[in-house]
């Protein structure tokens, strides 16, 4: 991958936080490589980055314009393209990760080519994937699974991943998603891979490993979304994780975009997910939660991850506000005691 | 779609019967449009029409070559591409179900487009597809289900769709394979669907209806199966079924391809697909049982028949031995009495 920074990034019309997920992950995580945000009047939502214009993004460096925004479907909204063709006018590249890609929008191409424009389509997978053999192989791997879309996995695989290092201990990030392949410099675009691949691509993307170190693999969807619950499987069995860490957002409602469906049991969701592990990985075990609690006060948030951690007998906390410290500790502890919890 | 018949059956230099289940599910469910077969010495498998070279076919009014031959990854060889090309050369059209499409083969599309030949690729899907919205919709519904790949679950779906027809009952085949394309002539080629359409295919597939007639909806892979199990939880999960079939194969001693995974227990499987179909179908019930016996004697496997039947209290069957009037009985039986069955 050979997407140029520094980059803006893209708030465009967006009024729903979730939208701006891509643009958002990348400001909390590469935030040295963000020159700004480029949002219109009606978005209230910020990065608490400048806000600039697209010329003046290029005057400060900015190399590509990130299209950061994540619509169910991943098409190209009118304003969108009206927003890309005159950020290219200004000097911008593009890098994208809609289901939709740049490189089938003739505007933009044709654009492109006038302009001498490079398109980043983050969300194509590659041609020669290969099925799933469901080999076992060495190494250690812990996945990240949700109760919902949406609901922390990225931000806590990335939490471990930083974890795991000051800790010494070796530890890769793996991402399946958009953000996390704009984030990573590597990945695969796990919901565009077709679906007989699905297995198959995480087996690739988290191959083997010989060294004490660590495949932190970044998950998708939920086991209980309607819409997606296919992909959450076929990654779980390509990932053969040894251990899991169950995302979940204690202010969701239902289960996202999708008001008739409740969000599952916590305790049923994990229960769902080892059972549906143990097909590849029959010793995997449950590590953690991690909580998105932005959403209440401190005081709260505490007395809801200890109440929670205490009726699943997990280490129970949020990532970004309380760090991962406790998980990283159950984690780890099976290496150093030789004993295998029981999850 | 518009795949000129009658077609000649490509076996090719195959050796494994299941490699060959495109062409053969073709010779059995539409054996009206099929010439005959083509395959080389080395072939033992037959289709019990007439061995025919593409001149003879093309002397006898074949139209299409379908290259009805499957492989983990749906790879072209390269005798079949010289193959395919002869078959050209002599005046036939070609129609494939791999995932690699003929369209990205120059050797055959220079070749179709000097002969004037026409290609039909089946397993590409609509660029037009949806994500899964999980709206409860009426209808009825039934779907096969596996233990495994390649159990018997399109044989099952064409059986009951004529067992239903032959009761006066409307019934719809919805393909979800390559070869159920082939004989219904539409449908979805699920397992090249992008991850994130897989229920949303479905989905389209089985729109909501309003008469009392069924959609048979065709299974693929089986939550069991560590390659596939993805594609048919996002099945499952569109299909909204009201009914399901669990299909099974009593002599596979491993599943597909896969020698180090064992079949599951008949009654475990069919608990995991009930519990995850109620996210979508809460009234899901199962209502039968089909066997592919083809491997033993009549008095064997109408014995298993009755064992298995009943331990799982479920009329179970093999459908082309003994027909699915047991499971047509219990299907139609809630409409009848309004009394829904507990699976």
């Amino acid at each position: 991958m050979s997407i140029e920074t520094p980059y803006l990034l893209y708030l465009g019309h967006s009024t729903d936080p979730v939208e701006i997920k891509t643009s958002r992950g990348i400001a909390v995580f590469r935030r040295e490589i963000c020159v700004g945000e480029f949002r219109h009047d009606d978005c209230p939502l910020t990065l608490d980055l400048p806000r600039l214009t697209f010329a003046e993004a290029v005057q400060q460096g900015a190399k590509t314009l990130v299209l950061g925004i994540a619509n169910a479907g991943g098409t190209f909204a009118k304003p969108v393209i009206e927003d890309a063709l005159a950020a290219m006018e200004a000097g911008l590249d593009l890098a994208a990760g809609l289901h939709q890609q740049l490189a089938d929008q003739p505007a933009i191409t044709g654009a492109a080519r006038r302009l001498g424009r490079k398109l980043h389509d983050v969300r194509k997978p590659s041609p020669d994937l290969r099925v799933a053999t469901g080999a076992p192989r060495t190494g250690n791997r812990l996945l990240t699974i949700g109760t919902d879309c949406s609901v922390g996995k990225m931000y806590s695989s990335l939490s471990l991943v930083k974890g795991l290092t000051e800790r010494g201990v070796t530890a890769d990030f793996r991402a399946t998603g958009q953000t996390g392949i704009l984030i990573a410099g590597a990945g695969v675009p796990l919901d565009a891979v077709p679906a007989d691949f699905i297995s198959g691509a995480i087996e690739e993307l988290a191959p083997a490993r010989s060294d004490a170190g660590w495949d932190i693999i970044e998950g998708q969807g939920s086991l209980y979304h309607p819409s997606f619950a296919g992909v959450s499987l076929g990654l779980l069995h390509g990932a053969q994780p040894q251990a899991l860490v169950l995302c979940h957002n204690p202010a969701r409602e239902h289960m996202r975009h999708l008001p008739g469906y409740a969000l599952p049991d916590l305790a049923e969701c994990l229960a769902a997910n080892l059972a549906a592990a143990r097909l590849t990985s029959p010793n995997v075990r449950a590590v953690g939660i991690a909580l998105d609690t932005s959403s209440m006060g401190e005081d709260m948030a505490r007395r809801l991850c200890d109440t929670i951690g205490a009726s699943l007998d997990l280490p129970c906390t949020d990532p970004h506000r309380f760090g991962v410290e406790a998980i990283l500790d159950k984690l780890l502890a099976k290496d150093e005691s030789g004993i295998q919890a029981v999850a």
